[in-house]
C-alpha cells in the first residue's frame, strides 16, 4: 500500500485526499534528522526553548475553524469537546515554556571541592540533560491534546528531545494540520528542521521500525495493552534498550463508601454514568468498575445508573475497529458466569456504541480475572462485596490503574484511611468525591501508575513532572567554568534556578 | 547442593563454617515477609526511618575488626582499603538519613483549588511513595560499600522499601556479620522482620527465582553484563514487569588533550597506572582505555606507563573465576588485530593478575568492535588517533559509558567544550584533572550511564540521588486533610519539607 486516507468517524467512509504512506526510508530519514537536530536543540537557552514552545501553541490556534472541523470529521467527537481540548493542547504547550524557564527539571546540585578534607573532594556539580530523540505515537482518543502537539510531544521538546511523532491513523487529517503549525514553529524560531518529524501511515509496522531506529532514545505511547506491549517488547530487545512509556490500560475503580452512599445512592447512581459515558465512554481514565459494600442505599445507586444508561443513546465511536472491540468486550463480559446485564442503552451500530452496565459479587469477581479487563468504551460492573474485608480482597487483587475514586461522607473517613494504603500500590491517582474522566493538567497530576495502568509506574504521562521522563543526571567533576555548562557555573547561582548545595535546596 | 563454603581469594581454597544454600521456599518466605512488611514500614515517620539507617551504621561498625578480616580473607582486598569501604558504608547510610529527614524525596506538589475557575480545579496534591520489597544483588568487588548494606540497600530502605538481598558467594561470611547487623537494627528499632531479609547460595538460580517473585518490586544489581542481562530480561518478562538498575559494564575513557599531554606525559603515564591497577583493577570506573592524538607527549606517556606496568606486580583477585575470565579477556584483546602489546606485569598465577597495557590506531579500533569491550581486571589499551576528528570519531563510536575523564590544559578548554557534547551523550560523569576510580557518595555524584554502562541511565546507584530509583508518584485529588498523607496536609506547611505550589517552589 502507497497510499491511504482518513475515514470519517460517523459513516466509517473514506474522505479527503489520500495520504502517502511512509516507510522505512522515510523512518530512516526523519530519525536521521531528529538525530543531527539533537546537540543544536538540546542546548537552546531555556527562554529561547520556551519562546518555542508557546509559538508552536499559537501556531495550533491560527489554523483556526478548520482544525476543529477536521478533528470533529475523524473523531466524532463533539464541536465543544474538542474546542476544549484544543484549549488544553494550548494550555500544556504554555505550562512546559513556564517550566523550562524556571529551571527546576535540571535539578542542578553542587557539592563544593573540600581540598582540606582527607582525601580531598573534588568539585561536584550535576545537571539532567536530554535523552535524545523521542519516538511519540498519538492517541486516537485525543486527537488533538494527546496525539501530534500533545502531553508527551510537549513534554519531549520540553526536556531538549528533537520528536519524530508516529500520527494516528484514525485522524491524519488532524494530525497534518497541526504538524504542520509545528514544523512553522520550527522554521520561525530559526530551529533545525529536524525537531519534529511527522510519519503516517495505517500499519504497526511503521511503529515498529520507528522504535527499531537505533537514534530513537525514548518513546511516549498512549493507546491499547496490546500496541503498549508490542512497543515495549520491541524496546527491550534492541541492542540498546530504551525507555517505553506505554499509558495503556485501566478500568479505574470508584469505592463506593457506605455513608455516602446511604446518604446519596441515586444520585450518585446518575452522576457515574454521566462520567462513565462521556465521549462514548472512550477514556483512559472512564470508570469500568464500581466496587461497593451490599447495605443501605447501593439499590438506589444501581436504580438510578440502570435507568440512566437505559435512557443513553448510541455514540459514535472513535473508528469502526474500535467499535467492534468493544461489542467484542462487551459480549465477553455479559458471558461470563456471575455477570448479570443490569442495563442496556440504545442499541448501536456500524459505527456508534451502546452504554453497558452489569453487576457481579465479590466472590464470582475474585474468581475470574477476565472481568477486570478493561472494555474500552461505555460499559461498567457494579460489584457487590459482602463487607469491608471481601471489599479490600478485591482491591488487593486488581491489577495496577490510573485511578481509584472514594465516594465519602465525614463518617467514611476511618475505612478511607484503612484502604488508602493498599490504593495507593495500585493507582497513580486517588480522587475523592469526583468522577476520573477530567485530568487536570497542571504540577501535582498524575497520569500514571502500575503496570498495566502503564509500563513505568514512575512517571506520568499529563502535567509538568511528565518532563522528567526524558531526562538523565550527568555529574561534572573538577571541570573548569569555561567548560561547565551554563547553569552549573558559579556565576549563574542567581538565575533563579534553584540548586541543592551541600544537600540543602536554595532558592538563589 | 544444600550447602556451600566461602573460598579464601589468596589460596582459592575453602575455609569457615559451610552456609546452607537457599532454596525457592526460603525466597517465597523472604518475599512473602517483605511484602506483609511493606505498608508498616513505607509508612513510619521520616525521623524514625533516618534512626533506622544510623542504627544500621552502627551495628555494622560495632562488629569491629572481624568484619574487616573476613572481607580482607574473601576478597583479597588489603586492609586499608577494606577500613575505607567500612567507613564509606557508615557515611552513606548516614548521608541517606539525612536525606530522608530533609524530605526533598516526597517531591511534595500542591496545586489548590480553584473553585471560581470555569471548569473549577479541584484541590491537587503529589509525593512521593515506594515501590514495594526491592531485591538486591551484592557485588563481589566491594564487599561492604556495594553489597548487603551498600549503596542499593541504603537507598531502597531510605526510600521505604524493604529489602531482599541477593549475598555475593565470593564473601559469604562478610555478608552474614552484615545481614546480622542489619537485623539487629531492624529489632532495635522495632520495626517488622521482613524489612530486610538475606539469601545465599552460589547458583543464578536463586537470583532468578528472587527476581520472578511477584512480590518483588524493583532490583539493584552491581555485576557483569551477562549477568545484569539476564536479570533485566527476566524481570521483563514477568507477568507484571519490574525495574531492573543494573550496573554492568564500562571500559571509562580517558582523553589525553594534547597540550596536557606536551606539559606532563610521563608524569601522567604514572598516575595512569596508579588508577589502573588500584585494587587489581577490579573497579567499574577502571580506566581501560585511552584516548589521544599523535602528538608530542604520547610517547612519554606511553614510556611512562609502560614501564610502571611493567613493575606492577600480580595482585590477588576476588576470586578464581574473575581472575580466569580477566586471562581470557586480555588473552582476546591481545589477539585482535592491529593491537600491539604494549607491556605486561609480573606474571600471575591461579589467584592473581598481572597488570597489562595494549595500543592501536583509531582505523583499528574503529574497525573492532571487540576492542571496546570491557576486560575486568587491570589491563588498558591506548588508542593512538591521527586527529581530533578522528578522536570525536572514536568517542562517537563507544557504547554507554559510567564516566569519561579529560586530562587538560587551559589551552585545550576550546576542545574540551568541543567534546563535551558528545561525551555526555555517552556517559554519567565527566571528570577532569583526575582519575575515575574513587567516586565520592554526595548529592552531585552520578554513578551511572547509557546502555550497557548500566540498564536504565535515568538513575545513579552511588549517592543521594539514588533514592529516586525506588520512588513512584501519586496524586491526591481533593482528598480531605485527615485522610490525607501528613506530609501533604496544611498543617505540614512549615515543616522543613520543599513544595512546589501552583509550580513556584517554596521552602517553608
Amino acid at each position: 500500500m502507497t497510499e491511504f486516507r482518513s475515514m470519517a468517524a460517523e459513516t466509517g467512509e473514506p474522505h479527503g485526499d489520500p495520504f502517502k504512506v511512509h516507510g522505512p526510508a522515510d523512518v530512516a530519514a526523519a530519525c536521521a534528522s531528529a538525530d543531527a537536530a539533537f546537540i543544536r536543540y538540546s542546548s537552546t537557552s531555556r527562554e529561547d526553548r520556551a519562546a518555542f514552545l508557546e509559538r508552536i501553541a499559537e501556531e495550533i490556534m491560527a489554523i483556526g475553524d478548520p482544525l476543529i472541523e477536521a478533528a470533529m470529521t475523524e473523531s466524532g467527537l463533539p464541536r465543544a469537546r474538542l474546542d476544549g481540548e484544543r484549549g488544553r493542547t494550548w494550555n500544556q504547550l504554555r505550562m512546559f515554556a513556564d517550566v523550562v524557564r524556571r529551571g527546576q527539571w535540571l535539578q542542578v546540585r553542587i557539592d563544593p571541592a573540600l581540598p582540606e578534607r582527607q582525601p580531598p573532594r573534588p568539585d561536584l556539580r550535576m545537571r539532567m540533560v536530554p535523552l535524545g530523540p523521542v519516538a511519540v505515537f498519538g492517541a486516537s482518543n485525543f486527537p488533538l491534546a494527546f496525539s501530534t502537539a500533545g502531553g508527551d510531544t510537549a513534554s519531549a521538546l520540553a526536556a531538549g528531545c528533537p520528536v519524530v511523532v508516529k500520527g494516528h491513523p484514525a485522524h491524519p487529517i488532524t494530525g497534518d494540520l497541526v504538524a504542520q503549525a509545528i514544523s512553522r514553529a520550527v522554521a520561525a524560531c530559526g530551529l533545525p528542521e529536524g525537531v519534529f518529524g511527522h510519519l503516517v501511515g495505517p500499519s504497526n509496522e511503521l511503529g515498529a521500525t520507528l522504535v527499531q531506529d537505533p537514534r530513537i532514545a525514548a518513546v511516549g505511547f498512549t493507546g491499547s495493552r496490546m500496541g503498549g506491549l508490542a512497543l515495549s517488547r520491541i524496546a527491550q530487545t534492541r541492542k540498546v534498550p530504551i525507555p517505553v512509556y506505554a499509558e495503556m490500560s485501566s478500568i479505574n475503580p470508584v469505592v463506593l463508601l457506605p455513608e455516602a452512599l446511604k446518604a446519596r445512592g441515586a444520585e450518585l447512581g446518575a452522576a457515574f454514568v454521566g462520567s462513565l459515558t462521556m465521549g462514548a465512554g472512550q477514556f483512559c481514565t472512564n470508570p469500568g468498575l464500581v466496587l461497593a459494600i451490599e447495605g443501605e442505599g447501593l439499590d438506589a445507586f444501581i436504580g438510578a445508573a440502570s435507568e440512566t444508561v437505559a435512557g443513553a443513546g448510541p455514540q459514535t465511536m472513535l473508528t469502526t475497529g474500535i467499535r467492534d472491540a468493544y461489542a467484542k468486550g462487551v459480549e465477553a463480559l455479559s458471558g461470563c458466569a456471575g455477570v448479570e446485564t443490569l442495563a442496556k442503552g440504545e442499541t448501536g451500530d456500524r459505527t456508534r456504541g451502546d452504554a453497558n452496565l452489569f453487576q457481579t459479587t465479590g466472590s464470582a469477581f475474585l474468581s475470574d480475572e477476565g472481568m477486570g479487563h478493561e472494555v474500552f468504551g461505555a460499559s461498567s460492573i457494579i460489584v457487590r462485596c459482602k463487607n469491608e474485608g471481601e471489599l479490600a480482597k478485591v482491591i488487593a487483587g486488581l491489577e495496577g490503574q490510573l485511578t481509584a475514586t472514594l465516594h465519602m461522607d465525614a463518617a467514611d473517613e476511618a475505612a478511607a484511611s484503612r484502604l488508602l494504603p493498599a490504593l495507593e500500590r495500585k493507582v497513580g491517582r486517588i480522587l475523592a468525591n469526583g468522577w476520573p474522566t477530567g485530568v487536570e493538567v497542571c504540577h501535582a497530576m498524575v497520569h500514571g501508575g502500575p503496570f498495566p495502568a502503564t509500563s513505568d509506574s514512575r512517571t506520568t504521562s499529563v502535567g509538568s513532572l511528565a518532563i522528567d521522563r526524558f531526562l538523565r543526571p550527568v555529574c561534572y567533576q573538577n571541570l573548569s567554568q569555561s567548560v561547565l555548562p551554563d547553569e552549573l557555573r558559579d556565576d549563574a547561582a542567581s538565575n533563579g534556578v534553584p540548586r541543592l548545595v551541600d544537600g540543602k535546596l536554595t532558592l538563589d
